[in-house]
């Protein structure tokens, strides 16, 4: 098992990762402050390791919360039914809610612990590769809005991040190739030696070898955990982490969420943001391709869908919250393991982009 | 005009109280980080106050929202509005959101500010003297639930609260009646001599005389910021605040949301919390009668709903958000002046002052 801290001084917390986790209560129990707790799952998950949970968790009181799976339920309505179960079962403020599941899980779970009585606690139990790596750690939660992706949210810290990795062997190549987007992102922006390791593993960490998976995933939450302590409420640099997802986000937008997976739209999104770095002069055309060839290795899209205009892309883009002042900022790369958030670019080099994404 | 500062480190903002502060700009300015401006209201203070404001921010991109008015659209959906416009109009993360109106404006307003792009400024303008003295300070934020008052929600402080006297005069003398009830609290829980001042100026009060309705607010607004500055998320000392308020919410759950004013369901429920303290010797009957006598005075009804019963009171207690690990806690008077937040009561007493109400 791997250990790692995120630093946020009196919300700091552990991020546990490796084998056979869910079954270790004593990793679970310093984070659980009184005897309710609600476990929030997806009817996907809960066939999987609800039980399992549950029967880890037999000294407490357990209530389960099995929502529908996918991107599609991450709104109000659902979240509502969080809230519901919880008033029903009358959990009080000291209640701690465990989220089980993939990202829109832990983004629902976190938002509605954040929510709820004004905040309660909770833990984060990724079992998809990409929340393992990505939104289980750095307390972004949220909901969408019919107008934009997690629109309506908080940032919420989790009081621990447990990763079984056990939990992938259940996961659906595609899911795979998903959550290896957001792994390969961290190599982009922050670490060119993370991305050689990568060109030599993917095949191997494609088939899940435990302990590269154990490595990949560890060296992952290590960046982000950095990048979200020096900058908790994205007021600057922790926006890096967004490399590839105001394309992405409008892809899964025209899409409709979910027919495009998170990962699989931050793939392509990449890409673009490869394609406009090397149109400002900042990546070399061999650079650009290989992180091109990098992603496509992982099993990922590497162009937005047919169907999407540069109109499309210009309009959902609008939307982004990194927009500030109508300004559209986006994360491109001033080199390989450097990632910049800016608004000063040549928006001729983004129309380029999205003219040729649009063919 | 007085001035006062909530202390709470990096998030410290001033408290403003005095007349015609509804057209100074150079008070709102140094609040607003871009040039977005939303000012939330409700369809009763629009007409009043909405165009006066709207004026003061001529520099400003101001998009306005109106609201239907009342507790009873204190949810998600009348929530959602203010989202769909944000949205619609492309407001950024820089946006600057403004409560102008009552307690619901304020609670909603303060509760999107905090979701929206998982958070963005706002001020608060209170306009009622129940808000003036309560809800705007303090950052408690929140809608209610079918199941419970403010149960969804969050601890998101304003960036200024600015308080105009003036608004004062447009409101029904029951309103003035609901604001009085939580600055009478104050006295009981926190300042006997703030009590003894109250009695003296009650009928002069009641007919909102300028300095003496100003030194009552700044008076109400210095004991809620130092006991907020003391714990703003409501671990121990500030429950004390909610005096009356576990029995005014059962009483506003039981007659439907805005059917009694809050503050006239404080007046009775602080009148039940007197009963119950002088019931465990810790007041006397005298102290007991002589503040039932001042709420009384200030225009407040001093006993619940003639529909209530006792087991009304206990089923709609068990929700309160004080609840920990099954236990009903109340905010009770140790003496005139000092509140206690406890478990630790007779229990037949209780029983004693909700049979009582519940002839």
């Amino acid at each position: 098992m791997q250990q790692l801290t995120v630093n946020l001084d009196d919300r700091s917390y552990p991020i546990h990762i490796g084998s056979g986790l869910l079954d270790r209560v004593e990793l679970l129990a310093p984070h659980i402050a009184g005897r309710q707790v609600c476990i929030v799952t997806d009817d996907t998950v809960a066939p999987l390791y609800l039980e399992r949970l549950t029967r880890t968790l037999v000294d407490y009181a357990v209530l389960p919360v099995v929502l529908p799976t996918g991107e599609a339920f991450k709104n109000w309505a659902t979240l509502q039914q969080i809230f519901d179960a919880l008033l029903a079962a009358r959990h009080d403020r000291r209640t701690t809610l465990i989220a089980l599941g993939g990202g829109v899980i832990g983004d629902m779970t976190g938002f509605a612990a954040a929510c709820y009585q004004r905040g309660v606690d909770f833990i984060q139990i990724p079992t998809t590769l990409l929340s393992q790596v990505d939104s289980s750690v750095g307390g972004k939660t949220g909901i969408n809005h019919p107008a934009g992706k997690n629109m309506i949210g908080a940032f919420y810290q989790p009081k621990a991040v447990l990763i079984d990795t056990d939990s992938l062997r259940t996961l659906p190549e595609r899911e795979i190739s998903a959550g290896l987007a957001e792994i390969i992102k961290y190599g982009l922006i922050r670490d060119s030696a993370f991305l050689d390791w990568l060109e030599q593993n993917m095949p191997a960490l494609r088939t899940l070898d435990p302990q590269l998976v154990t490595e990949a995933i560890a060296r992952s939450c290590a960046i982000k955990a950095e990048v979200v302590a020096a900058d908790e409420r994205e007021g600057g640099i922790r926006a890096i982490l967004n490399l590839g997802h105001t394309f992405g986000h409008a892809i899964e937008a025209h899409q409709g969420y979910g027919a495009w997976l998170h990962g699989e739209a931050v793939g392509a999104g990449m890409v673009m943001a490869l394609q406009l770095s090397r149109r400002l002069g900042w990546l070399a055309a061999d650079e650009e391709l290989r992180c091109i060839e990098l992603i496509a290795a992982a099993g990922l899209p590497v162009a937005p869908p047919a169907d999407m205009r540069a109109e499309d892309f210009t309009r959902l883009m609008a939307v982004d919250k990194k927009v500030l002042d109508g300004q559209l900022r986006l994360v491109l790369l001033k080199r390989l393991g450097e990632a910049v958030v800016t608004a000063d670019f040549d928006k001729q080099a983004l129309h380029a982009v999205l003219a040729v994404a649009g063919r």
